[in-house]
């Protein structure tokens, strides 16, 4: 039984975490999403942050399983994998797991940045000039770079070309399909153009997307619609 | 034997790599810094990153060790650890080691980011006047953010506010000790004025300073000094 405390408005980093929850069929809680008088709302994360555990965590998402605070997407996604069965046995494959959803955490950065180049605490609107000239530089270089790596571990896999990791669906796989998600929600027009030349990268999200839990999961009212509070925000302006 | 790749000019990431291999006495060769002819030069980090291995890595630092290319600085780290005792023996440290390693790693990125907030393939004189405002945010508020944290965590460490984690030194103090030695590079007046309020962190900068392969190891022509094109630079402009 695991529940897991992000900010209850966006899917964000906690997607990535949600995602791998519900593809396993686990059991959890997404506290901050019950109601107040439950011990919901962002009040429980911020419990959370501003704690005095030895152990209290930086920021969300946050995942607590037998009294234990997890935090860091990735670190909880190692946690989770062998758990839930989204990981290959050996320690060798789950190093290169590791290793791509720590590449996939970098990709994030970037993509959040490009609406927030000077600092979060501001508007998009106080920082547009200098989000418009990131962006530019994200969709030219920075898409092809990542997008076109991701697409290249596909067709070496010596497992075949249908997952990231081995030859089952794995953590890495949900969080590839999230940020493919997120790019076409925020960067449409750059999308349709590159994906193209990235088919086992489309074909890899097509397949997660069928995955029967996932595809439930997508459909349900627990998957909260990309919106302009999360990572991925969609500014026409940006999106050349 | 390992075999750490990373670029021969800059401590940039390679450099928590670097300080965890020299604290252990590990025997290690920092191959792009063996002469040209011998294999080394940015040549070899190039050759690995276009090379056509099936898990051919994203981006250096790269450890190579037994055939098996390890990459992003906390994966490695996550590795090496155990290896060379530089984390304690439960799951669960090593869990809560990974979680602040990947926290310094963010606190890294924003780091950077100082002075290219824009575009990574630009100079810094091409986006100045972004650097300047997205430094204030970050002299102003992530600073004080990050450090407190680790403040905070050493003043909660049940076992004594000598280390991050546990009784002993671990990979995270390596990488916060060299965090902090970047920062008092960068924001000389910034981290002068911030210091004071955060005495546990800047023991512990001391402390890990002491050690004597620490010690033996930055006195040694292998530290590369710190330089204007590593993670940490100094622009007066942005140390206001």
């Amino acid at each position: 039984m695991y529940n897991l405390y992000y900010w209850p408005h966006i899917q964000g980093r906690g997607e990535f975490v949600r995602l791998a929850l519900e593809a396993a069929g686990a059991e959890y809680v997404d506290v901050a999403r019950q109601p107040e008088k439950k011990g919901g709302g962002r009040a429980a994360v911020a419990a959370l942050l501003q704690g005095t555990d030895p152990r209290a965590p930086f920021a969300p998402p946050i995942l607590e399983v037998d009294g234990e605070w997890i935090s860091q997407t990735g670190n909880i996604l190692a946690f989770l994998g062998p758990r839930l069965g989204l990981v290959p046995r050996d320690e060798r494959s789950r190093r290169w797991a590791n290793q791509l959803q720590l590449v996939v955490a970098d990709f994030v950065v970037e993509a959040h940045d490009t609406h927030h180049p000077i600092a979060k605490h501001l508007y998009y609107e106080e920082q547009k000039p200098a989000a418009r000239r990131r962006s530019r530089a994200f969709v030219e270089l920075r898409m092809p770079k990542f997008l076109g790596y991701f697409e290249a571990v596909l067709a070496r896999n010596p497992k075949g070309p249908e997952w990231m990791v081995g030859a089952a669906m794995s953590y890495v796989d949900l969080s590839v399909f999230q940020v493919v998600a997120g790019l076409r929600y925020a960067f449409p027009k750059a999308m349709s153009r590159l994906e193209p030349a990235h088919p086992l990268l489309v074909a890899l999200c097509a397949r997660v997307a069928r995955q029967p839990r996932v595809a439930r999961y997508l459909r349900s009212k627990r998957r909260i619609p990309f919106n302009q509070g999360g990572i991925f925000r969609h500014y026409p302006e940006l999106d050349r």
